[in-house]
């Protein structure tokens, strides 16, 4: 949790009936995934862009090949925004585009791979470590919210 | 869950790297968002697409103004794919449109209206009820998967 106020983000237009964003609960800020995208250029570096249920909404930055790893106990959702995703599993790759989404269950091994920069939305539990059952420099311990 | 096989989508390409279709886990199937929009016409009837942790994602086709209703326990996300939708609350309207989402907290009265038609992607907890406290014609208790 940061300390900014969350804005409505009124793309291309102006705050009419959006107005009062000061008064407004954080959670009734409406989220622009293009522009939450633009705050931030790092790969492989998860935000947290809207929690619901003990499920967390994130968008990411993704180019070349990430860690394998799994899920010990959370499913993880992606959904392509931009760009071409494959989520390399041990017996397949399957290709993700712009729309699309793939749920990788628990305890199932992958691999994300991007060819050119991809940008994603993930959703899974809070407790959801980027790396997995796996450590290391690619790991975000505390993963910040835009 | 229907008794159809759940086969991987491959808009304009084949589907190469993507073979062995039938063998696959249900939940290793890929969600194309706008090829399973296109599979039904009727508004305010939302379809599940994936599960994860408990949690359903829906698509649905909607026109025209919704029923006033809260979720008890349940918080509910809303995210445009394509058109406009106004989310009513009793003391605002936040204006909805594509690649935008919002959630809304358990508790919060709130109306989806739509001028025209829209097509959204639900994300909330697979308890979770369309008119949520209210019961009435525009009620869908059992959800098909799409």
């Amino acid at each position: 949790m940061s300390g900014q106020p969350r804005e409505a983000v009124t793309p291309g237009g102006s705050a009419q009936s959006e107005s009062n964003t000061e008064d407004r609960p954080p959670s009734l800020a409406k989220v622009n995934l293009r522009d939450k995208l633009a705050l931030f250029d790092d790969h492989w570096h998860p935000r947290v862009v809207a929690e619901l249920n003990g499920q967390q909404v994130k968008v990411a930055k993704v180019e070349g090949p990430f860690v394998w790893h799994h899920h010990e106990h959370e499913d993880e959702l992606f959904l392509v925004v931009e760009g071409e995703l494959d989520l390399e599993f041990r017996d397949q790759t399957i290709t993700l585009r712009p729309g699309e989404l793939l749920v990788v269950p628990r305890g199932v091994e992958h691999r994300p791979v991007s060819r050119g920069e991809t940008h994603i939305v993930l959703f899974e539990p809070k407790s959801t470590l980027n790396t997995g059952n796996v450590e290391n420099e690619r790991t975000v311990k505390q993963l910040d919210s835009v």
